[in-house]
């Protein structure tokens, strides 16, 4: 028996740039927090030391900031590109580069006035390797409510079983979701906000009997209405509201009145994609 | 030499309600994270473990949402007065009741489907005694940016001092405001908004030559335009957002690309009142 | 009507210090999270953008780090009163500085090498003024727990209460603590870990009818071991435990099976005192 | 082309059970945190809305109380065997289980009475499908510091390499590792200790030339001592402790003064496994 090294790989996390645009009087603004992670023939580094392959995370910093004046910034999965092509192109023992980025939202106030606009976080994750390039964009913290159209029954009971039987309940969640293009030049604005309101309307006009419905119906729709997009992937809380039982107090509660609870939750996962989608990078099983 | 009791109290913390009101096919939603806690003649509780004067906070979270089904629920500081008035008037033991508020805002997306807007998170904190009743109203979380118009020069100098004077930089703040009323009957909706309002003008219009200056501005503008407001306070971290040196790279940097800073940040706080002002409950103070 | 400015403080929060000292083989460790707030003549800054008393809250950050180097770090009470009383000494404008540290713990593991202990965190708030110095210890965070030795009965029940009496439940919270001296020469180190002691045992060895018994026993513990301190001030959330209703699956429940529940919480407040304290200054109330 | 349903699956998440042994009048405590995730043939919840399959999320909550009753409450890695098993025998649309705990610990303080331990927290991860079982134990926020035996040198330089080469500096991390075990019926106690303590024994008296080396030492010194622990997979975030320069303040710095960064920071991830492990089930690579 040896002990050997497996898969890994190292970089950057959390690199905040903010990157202001003055050409005119009117600024425009870009809010990023990027995370790099470069892998490849890092061997030596772990097993003897030697750091002659291992560029500092510091560079990689660096870089970001240093790219984002030399070529701006546009859209974060373009950006990402950008840097994760450069660390593979010009490292050699780096066989592949992964660039997330979270990205801020930011309403205009006036010419250079802007107020943070927190209803979801955008996200963008690019992997490249010598020979493949993969976008995956995606949002977290996208938090939707339907108080109507929405029940669960037909569930199987066993011992433990206890919960009743339902036709009309809230359904809630915050929806965190992925979704990867079958080729890297899309409209990345145009793209995403499609994908957005695509994830919304399958969201308020689903009939709901499960929330793993209404999360196929998510999906399909983000893939009926956006061509550019191979495959979702989907993860909802499901944040349950328990209806209050006001009986002691000699009250009805007719769907009315509900404690919003924190833990525990349901939590539902799944993808949906296209039967003839481009296979995925690994990466994005992970 | 003996010990004493001193000041004290206690109630239910973060009791989270949803409010569905279902009145026709269009739907209401209100959604609450609510605060309670009573003072008064509690001694016997802590001295002898006498709870004959405790209402256990299990029924004050009882009450929150029996009172929701029914007085329904409106803007926070109203069924925050009714929550507080409630325990005042029948509990004996009770003098004084403060009912605080966390309101999550929800933008429409359907006749009964919403989207969280969480820009900021409106807050509301009544307090009711025998003889005074005082509403504050508040908000936290609303972070507003100036990618010009702010410097800050002038400053003294010691031999710790190396921030250099700037004429041109960024201004950032996540704002933290709470602002008591001179009566408790004002059109709570309407203040609410049109307080937020004169905040963020008051944050764009000034040309700022330190957060102080913005602080005072923007508590004037409050003042200034709200007749129901007799004094806001306000806490503003100065979130700093760094000139990254480019200079190694052989790149410039005119004020385009900044690290956003987490830790340290300076924090200003202040008050605005006017002169006239009644007098507040010692809570205000807390 | 005129528009006036109210009470104002403004600095720099957060600054992580971390101190190594090397003095010998065995390294010792200081860390530190410090934020300062300075008050005195500063309408000038707020009125008309005057900087010329406005010290930068850069210069506060290079100064903790400087007095780390020149002075040392000691207990986080001494410190604290170093940096308090500096500004105070060399600022005209500053009437009065507070100095709060979070001081985290480490366990040796090594000559140089250390584990980061997390059962509660050490704090310190030091007030400094032209004429008066307070100060205050504390912690926070620590969690603790009676399985037996708890009840709650004989409370009052209105239309609202619906919980039983008990005379067997888990009692737990999570210690905020604040304790302020009677003078500023204490041995701190001693003073604290001995405040911790009687704190935990104050909880340990109170057969509780109620969280506010148990607080005054608590802080009574404090001031009967502790002559050095003169009151203290306690924030005891009441984190419940929910019996769970295992009736359903026909198992019983004799305080065996629990939920440990996030919101809503109990929060019992309160403060225990000499009844010949010298008086606090103001901040003691904040 | 058609649109798919992709790999799913779905469970109650974080189901907070507290369990207290009383069988002698010495009290012993378990603490979880337990998430569940099934997955199996529940395509028609998602297509058609058949909920035939979907055995409620509230259900898998009810068992986990009901069996900390029924069997009682042993190591994490045992509890979750017992659940992942159940779910899987009893189920039949389901075809995997895997349930993920989080552990806290307590010390005790006296025969009931208990102080939270919030040096790490330990997990266990569980999975079990009709023809294979997988325990991974692990643990998460494990803070280690060495102050001495650190440098980063010999690392490639590009055009945008700022980064000194030191001999000297702090290093510091989080410890998050995950290990798999080669079979299911360790003495899960004295594996975990055994491994928290080969863990730290690796990090301690390493002579660090990178975080790399030192993540491959603390994997190779799990594996060496503990013959039943097949693979360990590390991510190490780099807690990076900046040299404050003093030198506008005429003071030296030798590696004494330190600020404590948040963001950004250096992750290192990586695996460490026996040539002739077994091979692990897909989940162990999520």
């Amino acid at each position: 028996m040896a002990i050997v090294l497996g898969p890994n790989r190292y970089g950057k996390a959390e690199t905040r740039l903010v990157r202001v645009f003055r050409d005119d009087d009117t600024h425009r603004l870009a809010d990023f927090n990027i995370s790099i992670a470069l892998s490849g023939d890092l061997a030596a580094a772990h097993l003897t030391g030697d750091n002659a392959g291992v560029l500092p995370t510091d560079t990689m910093k660096n870089t970001v900031y240093a790219f984002a004046k030399e070529y701006g910034v546009g859209e974060p999965e373009e950006f990402g590109l950008l840097l994760a092509m450069h660390f593979v192109a010009t490292q050699p023992p780096v066989r592949a580069a992964k660039v997330a980025i979270e990205s801020f939202r930011w309403d205009r106030l006036g010419p250079h006035s802007f107020r943070r606009s927190a209803d979801y976080v955008r996200t963008a994750a690019v992997t490249v390797t010598i020979d493949q390039q993969q976008v995956v964009s995606g949002l977290r913290d996208l938090v939707l409510l339907n108080s109507a159209g929405s029940e669960f029954r037909g569930f199987p009971r066993d011992r433990y079983t206890t919960l009743p039987e339902t036709d009309d309940r809230i359904l809630a969640t915050a929806v965190d979701a992925k979704w990867r293009h079958s080729a890297t030049d899309a409209d990345w604005y145009e793209s995403f906000h499609g994908a957005v309101d695509a994830l919304t309307k399958g969201f308020v006009n689903t009939y709901s009997a499960s929330l793993q419905q209404t999360l196929f119906a998510m999906g399909s729709h983000v893939l009926e209405t956006r061509p550019e997009i191979a495959e979702v992937r989907l993860a909802l809380p499901n944040r349950h509201h328990y209806l209050v039982d006001l009986s002691p107090f000699d009250l009805t509660n007719d769907n009315e009145v509900f404690l919003a609870g924190d833990r525990p939750y349901g939590l539902i996962e799944g993808t949906v994609a296209r039967d003839d989608a481009p296979e995925a990078h690994a990466e994005w099983y992970l």
